[in-house]
Parts: C-alpha cells; structure tokens; sequence
C-alpha cells in the first residue's frame, strides 16, 4: 500500500486499485458476465464523512467496488481512484 | 450455505443465489410470464444498516429478489450477488 | 384466501389477485377506458412497515391497485403479488 | 352524491365525476384553450392522511382537480375517480 | 377585482390575470425577449399553505408569475389562474 | 441603482443588470470560452428568505450569476432580472 | 495565489486553477484516460457554507476537482472558477 499526502473531502475515498492480474489470499475471482463487475482496490485515504454520517471504511481495507466507480489521477507514478464510500459495494 | 469473508458495507447484503433448478420445500415456482420474475438466494451476509436503520434480513434467511438485482461476485469458486437490502421483496 | 409462508418487507404487500372474471358482492366493474385500470385482490401477507410508518391495509383486506403493480410469483401452484403499499389504491 | 364503501388509503380521495353538461349554481365554465382545463366532481370518501398530514377536502365537496388525475374504477354502474389529495386544485 | 367563491388548497393561488393591454400605475412593461416573460395579475383566494409554511401573498396583492404557470378556470364569465405560490416570482 | 417597488417572494431576489459595455473598478472580465459566463448586476429587491434560511445578498451588493439566470421584467423603463438567490455566484 | 476581492455564496468557492504544465512537487500527474481527469488549483476565496455545514476547503488549499466543474471569470487579468465545494475531490 502506498503513502499519498491527499486528503479526500467528505465522503470520498481514495483507492489503489488492485494489479488486474493478482489472486487473492482468499481466491477472489471476477466472473466474466455480462453484468457489472466490481473492482478490487486498497483504501490508501479516507474522507472526515458527512454531518453525523462517520465514514466505515478505515486506511488499509481492501474494498470492492464498482467498474466505472470514481476519478482517476496519479501521484509520483502511482494511479489512484477517488470515489464516494458509496460507491464501495464490501470490505474483504 | 457457504462461508464467505466479506463485509457488505450500509444496507448491502450478501446472497448466494438458489440453483436455478432447485425446488424449494414449499413447492415455489415462478411463473414465466412478461413480468419481472423474482430469483431466491440465501443471505450469507449483511452490513450494518444505515443511521437509524438497521437491516431486516439476517444470514441464513431465504430471500426474494429482482431478477436484475445487485452485483455479482465469485468467492473461491462460489457465485455471489451484493445488493441493497431494498432490492430484496421478501424473506420465505 | 389462501395461507402462504412469505413475509415481505419493510412497506411490501403480497396480494393474490381476484379472478378476472369474479363479480364482487358490491357489484365493482372495471370500466374499458383509456385510463389505468385498477385490479382487485385481497392481502395475504404484509411487511413491518417503515420507520415510523406502520403499514394500513392487513391480511384479508381486498384491495384496489395499479394494472402494473408489483411482481408476480407463485408457491405451490398459486399465483400472488408482491407490490407496495403506496400501489394500493383502496381498501374495499 | 353516491354512496360507496371503499376506504381510500392515505392521502388519496374518491371522486365523482360531475357530468358533462352540467351546470353549477355559480355559473362554472371551463374554457376551450390550450392550457389543462381543470374537472369538477364530488368526494365521496377520503383516506386518513399521511403522517403528520390530516386531509383538507371532505365528503361532500365540490372540487376542481387536472383532467388526467387519478385512475378510473366503476362501482354498480357508478363511475368514480381515485387520485391524490395533491391532485386536487380547490374546493368550490 | 372579482368576489368568488372558490377555496384553493394547500399552497395553491387563485390569481385574476391583468388584462393584456393594462397599463399599471408604475408603469410596468413586459419586454419582448427570447426570455420567459412574465405575466401579472391580482390575487383572488388563497390556500391555507402546507403544514409550517404559511402563504405570502395576500387577497388584492398584485402578483407576477410565469407566462405558463397554472391552470385556467373560468366561474361565472370570469377568466382565473389556479397556481401554486412557488409560481409567482414577486408582489408589485 | 435605480429605486423600484417589487417585493419578491421567498428567496428571490431583483438584479439589474450591468451594462454589457461596463467595466468594473476592478476591472472585471468575462473571457470568452465555451463555458457558461457569470453576469454582473446590482441587487435592488430581496425576497424575506425561506423558513430558517434568511437571504445572505442584500440590496445595493453587485453580485454574479449565470447567463440563464432569472426572468426578465422592465419597470418604468429599467430592465430587471428577478431570480433565486442559488442563482447568483457571488458578491464582488 | 492571487488576492481577488470577490465573496462567493453560500457553499461556493472561487478557484485559481493551476496552468496546465505546471509540475507540483508531489510530482502529481494526471493520466490520459478515458474517464474523467481531476484538475487543479488553488482556493482564493470560499462562502459562509450553508446552515449547518461549515465548508472544509481554505483559502490557500490546494484542490482537486473536475474537468468541467465551475464557471469561469477573470478579475483583473487572471482566470478564476466559481464552484461549489462538492466539485472538489481533494486536498492535496
């Protein structure tokens, strides 16, 4: 997991996303359907939530999200997406 | 049931989807007509609800769904679908 | 009125529609216009309600509601809708 | 003004349409124009309210509501209209 | 402006609209633009405004609204709009 | 500024515009790109707010809002812009 | 970060957008991809936020937000965006 020095507003959560090629410990896999897909990533920034809504997820999660979920942008080399905690379908 | 290590995040539940030709004990069937037809999945996990609204549905409770509910997502060779609790008609 | 083992949820309804060709005591007829026909049923199951809003209509109430109203599905060879409570027109 | 035993929920309203050609006692005309050109009728029965939200209109009142308000039922031979409270422009 | 006996809803307005061709005291003319212009007239009944929102205007005032706010009725040879407040944008 | 008598309802508000020729003490420029350009205008009425929501503009500030913004009236001869004070930007 | 004297409303804020080329010291770069790509700038002025909800974003701050968030005006020469606080993703 990297180090960035961004802080996302309110609800938004920035993410690495997963190498598409890497197997999980627990052997997730992506079934190739014509339904959305979600994406894997780590939570490398989090957001101070909403008025009396606290974000759940916490620096470190490895999250699953949507395919056309957030923004991408890079920092040094890395790419990272930023997107709202509701995007996020699960914690793994 | 099968057990799986992800934690739906708000009000998103976790169902693995009944084999399509499986017979429920109470004899359900559903019909094939233009309407959308609901599918059966067992819940095998929920996440913590919103502010002041817990969820409803519990693991292990046998569910009614749209056809065209949730996303899917394979877990060590298993079919799951994470969606939210409203997506969800009925418990059987 | 037929007993089936289903309990919907939150604001959800599960109606087993009259017979097209039933005539009711009060003589109802559903007119052949260009308008949305409502359709007659009676409740065989209800949800919990909502927060702080309790559902209206209880089992063995009949019902008027939208042509388009809810989802078919059937258990043990019977034919029933699952809709919500806002579908329902009138009590009868 | 008819009287009809179904129990309208929450905020709708039943109604009788006035016919066509009639005349009220203070000379009401809808004008032939472009714009929707308001109904009159009666109400015959009205829902309890939503929370917090007593209905206005009464049994018995004359109101002017939209020409494409509400769903068409007919009860022994008796035409009504079933719409919202919100449908309803004044009471005459 | 008109005595009539119309009881308006909720937020609804009863509104007289001024003749075309009237001059006002200040003056006031409506430009000919590409823009919605809008159209002036005298108050004639209002509604009981919604639950904790009590109306603005008042019976007499002189109000502006939008060319395509509200719906035409006419009582006793008389032209009237039925609007909700939020149509009018100002009192003269 | 010129003096008018309009009261606006709710949270609008009276703008006259700026001569397009105008240039600002500050020298205020509107470049010419594709997007959406602000227009400058003087404050000459407020609405009395909505409930608990006073307005923040008052009479006399030169504030921005879009080129779309508000509906046009002309009042002894001076053209105004009467819209929603979510309309206007900011206050120079 | 250039001194403007302008007081954006309410939960908007006013942006000096970074020029195109410019390299921050963080070595952000934005990648060429289909999706949307965040843009940067510097917060020169911010409102009062709404009722309840103070803004988060300072003057000063450096932001990320979209590409086509904002509305564009120049003050004295330079090129700023007026935006509500939601455009922004970040602070870098």
């Amino acid at each position: 997991m990297s180090k960035v020095n961004i802080q996302p507003l309110a609800d938004r959560v920035l993410v690495e996303p997963a190498a598409a090629e890497e197997k999980t410990a627990s052997g997730l896999y992506i079934p190739d359907t014509a339904k959305e897909k979600p994406q894997k990533g780590t939570v490398v920034a989090v957001g101070n939530g909403k008025k009396d809504e606290p974000l759940t997820v916490k620096v470190g999660d490895t999250v699953l999200y949507g395919k056309y979920a957030g923004t991408e942008l890079s920092v040094e080399g890395s790419d990272y997406l930023i997107m709202r905690e509701a995007d996020i379908f699960a914690i793994l």
